[in-house]
């Protein structure tokens, strides 16, 4: 197997195009799945506080490099500001606690995970504070602009604390803000991306821009099922379009890895997850063929705009998209 | 025919919920068609820099109060701002300019048109500027953030040049956004809104927040059908649609009405545009019979995420949405 391609980013960083996404990884098994993802060849992990999961990712990092697998340095570790964290003054504090978790002393890129600000709430009352003030029903919005927010990963790029430093579920008019205040423009913009939700005029501004896209939930609706989402379970499967099958059968391909080439066949990143050996290698095997370009609009033309990871769609009141 | 129904701005200003909305009308008929609609008893009037009729607008408003039709304050005149005017400083100066062309000495309300600030264009080198920097294919981006924009607006409802503010063409995020800086919250939000795009968590969050909601392109693709639009073209009308047609029969309205109460009746005001004396009255009574519950899930079930009035939908390389 070819190993997975490096993309430059903006600021000189080479972040690799195929990752692992942390998001559901159960704490039971997690370090056993970063280490043997590890073990498969993965080298980009993507975590975030919100997670859940920090401190178990961290100890199968912690096993890999203890026995020789791989170095601090090789592996290209994500993660990300969680919404109650916004406040400028809580940035610090917060990604030292997170690289605490994970036992390393720096993160290759944080984003802001959503681009929305809720209250603070303290580390002793309840880590990962999730999408609850107080536990109970009450969403409560903080008052850090996102601009006051950028200010202060700028200043963790400049730290050192993380390499690179980038934005997630940012819309284009969003991103255009940014730039208005910006010193320095997101290394990176992680986005839900798959063929019912193509968002092609945000992924052509990030290139107007120099910034490199990450899309998550590169299978659609699946990633949402065990989440209980009706509109997932509403939307036919892409796993099991006919589309997708015959043009992996094309290719000799399974419909994942179909689907993670559509985005790697135009530059863009991703971080499938998988608890089977099989499927780990399958996944980080998406770089070394290549679709059509008639394929590729084929695939592209399933968008439906469908955006299945908005708070609304588990019941949570914040309005933050569209 | 029932008077048209008020809404209380946040602000305690009071604003008509139907009115006539001036995009795409012609210079050449543009001051008698408002001046006719004055007569059929509209009062609100939605103008913009970008429509380029201001001045023609202001004829047909002065013709109507020198006949004594009305008074300036029995009317309601809306504009906005144009993305090339951001710049905080340039705020005043073009407001100024917009008034001299409407003849009158203040806006009733005055909108930012669309969250993006585009380079400044001097008014005696081009007005309206339009997308376009150069007049040629360069579009070059401003530097004003959009809370400094804002913030000059918070100035002019101070300044009383304009009784309240409000933005358009704002997404969830950036009114959450802008909540965190903003000492006066927008007085209404103008947004595309139509059964194929009905943007349910925006309006809540509109609701939740006391911002009034203004639908434009009430009709959906057929606002659209004059640009030229493919998009427009490949969807099915919606005033041909079954299912409004059908709701329409059983009231004894047409379909446009239909489209309007859908939007009246849940709070949401509407600015249709028309030449026709017939359908000027039509439009303007769309407030004073009721769908039922179930009539309006079923138009509101036609959703499809569907926005029109995108830069990118018209061949302007402006990836402000989504």
């Amino acid at each position: 197997m070819a190993p997975t391609p490096y993309i430059t980013l903006n600021d000189g960083n080479k972040m690799p195009q195929v990752g692992f996404g942390l998001w559901k990884v159960d704490n039971a098994t997690c370090a056993d799945q970063v280490y043997n993802a590890i073990k498969a060849g993965y080298r980009l992990f993507d975590g975030a506080c919100d997670y859940g999961n920090e401190v178990e990712c961290g100890e199968g990092v912690a096993r890999a490099i203890k026995e020789g697998l791989v170095k601090r340095e090789d592996l290209f570790i994500v993660s990300k500001l969680w919404n109650s964290f916004h406040d400028p003054e809580q940035v610090e504090p917060i990604v030292k606690k997170q690289l605490a978790d994970w036992a390393v002393d720096y993160f290759d890129l944080y984003l802001i995970h959503f681009p929305v600000s809720l209250k603070y709430v303290a580390p002793e009352t309840r880590y990962p504070p999730g999408w609850y003030y107080d536990g109970e029903s009450q969403l409560v919005h903080g008052k850090a602009s996102l601009e006051s927010t950028w200010k202060a990963f700028e200043k963790l790029k400049e730290s050192g604390l993380a390499k690179s430093v980038g934005v997630s579920n940012y819309t284009g008019a969003l991103l255009l803000d940014l730039f208005t205040y910006a010193t320095i423009k997101p290394a990176t913009l992680q986005i839900e991306h798959h063929p019912y939700f193509t968002q092609e005029p945000l992924i052509a501004l990030c290139k107007e821009n120099g910034i490199a896209v990450t899309a998550y939930s590169s299978m659609g609706p699946t990633s949402f099922l065990e989440c209980d989402m009706k509109l997932a379970a509403d939307t036919p499967i892409l796993l099991q379009h006919e589309l997708i099958k015959s043009i992996g059968a094309k290719h000799g391909k399974t419909p994942a890895q179909v689907l993670l080439r559509w985005s790697t066949q135009r530059g863009i990143s991703v971080i499938p997850k998988s608890n089977s050996p099989e499927r780990l290698a399958e996944n980080l095997n998406v770089t070394s063929f290549d679709l059509g370009e008639e394929e590729i609009k084929e695939i592209s033309d399933l968008n439906k705009n469908l955006k299945f990871n908005a708070p609304v769609n588990y019941g949570i009141p914040c309005y933050v998209f569209p």
